[in-house]
């Protein structure tokens, strides 16, 4: 079958200007193919219209095409994509790449007049800290051995010393404590900004009994464990001097059974909903009936699941001006983003019904105290439905990043089942994640190797350090934000959870082969534009091989990765990327390649990636 | 690349039954391969589950699993896909196929459980009339030459004779009168009936100036140069007689200007919008202030756009007990179907703003007064969105049917514009088309080979019968309700509107080298549960020939086309139909074809198509 024209069209400023409700579009096709016709296709009111674009520019490769139309009045998100004519056919181009047909819907690229993430978030290099296993900075606070009891009353606290392993098979994952605490990251601050972290993300830090606080007990303190509310705002004070962002974990899904609302233990003055059918908290919750079943998270009784439908819920959560989403927003604490835990399973009754309405009033109360707020979501599977614009600003990108890397280079797949995709199913997975999101929600979205709740990339690829190098090079360059999981730059091991929160190694800071290289990954972002929020351009892939280029305003940097064992060669099509002749020196070993006639002949050594950037 | 095995899941009677909330599934694997583990995923909370599903039955060639779920208690529409595992991989079965990983939410398996299409619907035989053109059944109510003025009063009516061309060029489009009308319907209905029809579709009948009428002035009078009120209830009694079905078209996007409402022409005692700002009707549209200016359909200013914000409209057109939609479904009418026009396009202001609602609102007072009411809607391009249950039964169904089908063999797109697709992009583009809908709106999509809007399908493949057949059965053997374009089965040419609406030539019905070709596709149909509501199960494609199977309840029909020139010989997998051994008998050309050990050796002739009876 005959391989397809090059047809590109970025959603950067390169390609893409807004004036009013106007919105210019530029398109670039491949010189050496004659299109007699090129059309911009729209619906603004759910009729095609095809808009004629004209030829604007040529370079030695490229044919450029312009052409300007009305964003839609009667909807937030502008779909678009193009027809292109030749002697003998017909080709479309829409986010996912060229084809043959009219696009599917789905595909179209989309553009949201009115909502879109604060454009800082792409800036950032995130790093998330999972605040128990981080660093000690004040052992008088930690949780000290039996000191209370935990899941339901069932359990007593144990405590570990740090660098102690983790239990992964006693059942006692959520009841270990090692001390880490919010003085053991301001502690480490200087540590982080030399790294070249800008953002932090803390796993949840509100008062809960279990040691990942995913089961709050007082959405309105600090757990007295970890700090305290007045020393969380002089950290966030301290961030800001820093000029750094702090991002917190919301878990509004479920309380903690330990919630005063539900006091499970009955303990203290209040009468909680589960211990009588007249609580006045009794309508927080699902009960069935006057009985004391009601409904857990995942069926987990140490969880019980909100209901929304409450007005006092909403109240405390969202709606009224005291609510906790805008509390921790404003002074003193003004915390720059949220992330919400299981946002998609939210809802009325024990379903997710209506989701979609709360996740828009989570994002409008955030949004009336700091228009700026990041608003992350975190969906394990697809979250397309959620990051159209006005839901989620991004997601834990686990769908179209964390999940197709791991496929590719760990072969396995969340379950831990064996997945076998070849270079050409990642990207195209990687592409379809993408072209379903507005460009501005691409960039927006979280991309992590491993997290709290996956298992450690390095374990994951067995040890591997070129594959584990490999992937951080993608994290770093790859279209998102990239977030650090603590201790993932010191090549931090451990299978899934709870084995993936061990302590943070301190002491490896000064000999790990990999503090450096993240190092280096996170100054090359932050020095190239091209690499935060530059356009993706597909330059070459095949079964050992893969070529990307990102590109901003002049800034050019070619992103390749050599999965195969064996060094391999290629000419790549760099004149894909506009690129005529010139150098590009490369950013991690320092390797120069010259370009010629479009195109950049370049060796890549086994299982390696590699940064070039153009020369201006 | 190693070829993905054969997994395979139906959704009809044969593979899903439903009891309560309870859905169970069965899935089909090819034995030959060994799957370790087999899964169904869903959503319950828009989290996944994962269900293990186990070993129902096992035949020759086909490994049978089966489980149940409970349906989304949070939404209409249950999604649902299946992982499978083997020693050394996963595969993933979703609408569309078989991947290597996890499936796209848009081509997840759908299930409806609040909203279904009528299931009358997919065992008619539509066949669709234009009036003026299908048969003068009364000659003195025909239009007379010069009777009125159409196009906002710039043109005189033209009368024209039977058999003469129609005007392609001068401009006559909407002015020129062949004299065709319901009482000629009438007189024709054993010939319909006679064909096989079981349905009619009208284009609009109601008063309106135009010969075509989508330029409403009166929605409650039968137009008088086509019939009245009183004979229209007759001819919709005699067709009950008949036990046939009648589907009208509903234009509410927009009126005529000469509609008394807007009256353009500012004749008799009414005060019209276009006439004052005072006008009582002056916001049943969209006018610039107190000018004359107002939005027509698509800037055509004969076609003044409803206001739908408007609650006199509103009422007058689907809320009130005697709005339109519900008028003609009631006694004495009680037509069956409502095709609406445009319908995408119609909502608040100039835009679609609010569109769901409103389609919504017309499927919901249609239904009202007959709950088998078919709601169609017609959308030139994909219609996914309003195809999920809760709006339209079906689509005109352009995008899945008739555009690939043009493209593919006539090599044409809806623009005239040249378009090289192969047959396994034909197969993609249909195979996505049908994924995105749940399966019950994927049978109630009215198919058609060419229509009132679109070129006469002879014309498009150069006359080349060979294609037209192929073509036509296609028609008959695909997804979907088949109807036919008044004329089609008498090989009628013509370009594209209005030279696609000549006038039915009588003459040829004895000699017609297709009529009893469609009546004999039609009969099959009639008689083969499995072409009306079966399965579709892909055998073989390849370059030149592709072959699915319906299938349904023990009804197993084989339906292959070869395109190309030469005659092709092929071993089918018609084990893939759960088919090991037996006869195969050619329903067209009376061939008879023998199955052994899943196997079916098959010669196909040039450019041709075959259905294949299994024997039971």
């Amino acid at each position: 079958m005959k391989s397809l024209p090059f047809i590109y069209h970025g959603q950067s400023s390169d390609w893409l200007s807004r004036e009013d409700n106007k919105l210019t579009v530029t398109l670039a096709t491949e010189k050496a193919v004659n299109f007699t016709k090129v059309l911009l296709r729209h619906e603004p009111d759910n009729e095609e219209y095809l808009v004629e674009m004209t030829l604007s520019k040529t370079t030695e490769h490229l044919t450029y095409w312009q052409t300007s139309f009305q964003l839609n009045s009667d909807r937030d998100v502008t779909h678009y994509t193009f027809k292109l004519l030749t002697e003998c056919g017909q080709y479309w181009l829409d986010a996912k790449g060229v084809s043959k047909r009219v696009s599917p819907k789905e595909t179209h690229f989309k553009y949201n007049a009115q909502h879109q993430p604060p454009s800082w978030v792409q800036e950032q290099v995130f790093y998330q800290i999972f605040p128990d296993r981080f660093c000690n900075g004040k052992p008088e606070i930690s949780v000290n051995e039996g000191e209370y009891l935990v899941s339901g009353g069932t359990k007593s606290v144990v405590t570990k010393q740090w660098g102690e392993p983790v239990d992964t098979e006693g059942g006692n994952a959520g009841c270990e404590f090692y001390g880490g605490d919010l003085y053991g990251v301001e502690s480490k601050l200087d540590y982080l900004q030399n790294l070249g972290v800008t953002a932090l993300y803390l796993n949840p830090i509100f008062t809960a009994p279990s040691n990942h606080k995913y089961d709050t007990s007082d959405y309105l303190q600090v757990d007295p464990h970890l700090g305290s509310n007045e020393h969380f705002a002089s950290l966030c004070q301290q961030l800001r001097d820093r000029k750094m962002k702090i991002m917190l974990d919301a878990v509004f899904n479920h309380t903690s059974a330990e919630h005063p609302w539900f006091n499970l233990q009955g303990s203290q003055d209040s009468l909680g909903a589960y211990q009588s059918p007249d609580s006045p908290y009794r309508d927080y919750y699902f009960f069935n009936g006057d009985s004391q079943d009601y409904v857990g998270w995942k069926g987990i009784q140490s969880l019980p699941v909100l209901n929304f439908e409450n007005q006092q819920v909403k109240d405390y959560i969202y709606a009224s001006d005291e609510a906790v989403i805008k509390h921790w927003l404003k002074p003193p604490y003004q915390i720059d983003a949220w992330r919400f835990d299981v946002i998609h399973m939210l809802g009325e009754g024990e379903g997710a019904t209506n989701n979609a309405h709360y996740v828009k009033a989570f994002r409008d109360s955030a949004k009336q105290v700091n228009p700026d707020c990041y608003v992350l979501g975190e969906h394990f599977f697809e979250a397309t439905q959620w990051l159209q614009g006005d839901q989620e600003d991004g997601a834990m990108n686990y769908y179209g990043f964390a999940h197709p890397v791991r496929a590719l280079l760990a072969k396995l797949d969340i379950a831990f089942d064996h997945i076998d995709i070849n270079i050409g199913e990642f990207i195209d997975w990687q592409a379809e994640a993408r072209a379903k999101l507005p460009w501005q929600n691409q960039l927006a979205q979280l991309n992590q190797l491993d997290s709290h709740d996956t298992a450690r990339f390095l374990e994951l690829v067995k040890h591997d350090p070129r594959l584990f190098k490999l992937a951080s090079v993608l994290l770093f360059s790859y279209v998102g934000t990239p977030c650090i999981y603590y201790g993932t730059e010191l090549g931090m091991m451990g299978s899934h959870d709870p084995d993936n929160r061990r302590t943070m190694p301190w002491e490896r800071v000064d000999n790990s082969e990999y503090h450096d290289w993240f190092k280096q990954l996170i100054t090359l972002r932050k020095a190239n534009p091209a690499l935060q929020k530059g356009d993706y351009i597909p330059v070459h892939h095949d079964d050992d091989c893969f070529v990307f280029a990102r590109k901003l305003d002049g800034n050019t940097m070619l992103c390749a990765f050599n999965l195969c064992e064996k060094t391999v060669h290629r000419q790549l099509p760099v004149w894909r990327a506009d690129v005529h002749s010139g150098t590009f020196n490369g950013q991690l070993c320092g390797e120069i390649s010259y370009a010629s006639n479009g195109l950049l002949n370049l060796s890549m050594p086994p299982r390696s990636a590699l940064l070039l950037l153009k020369e201006e």
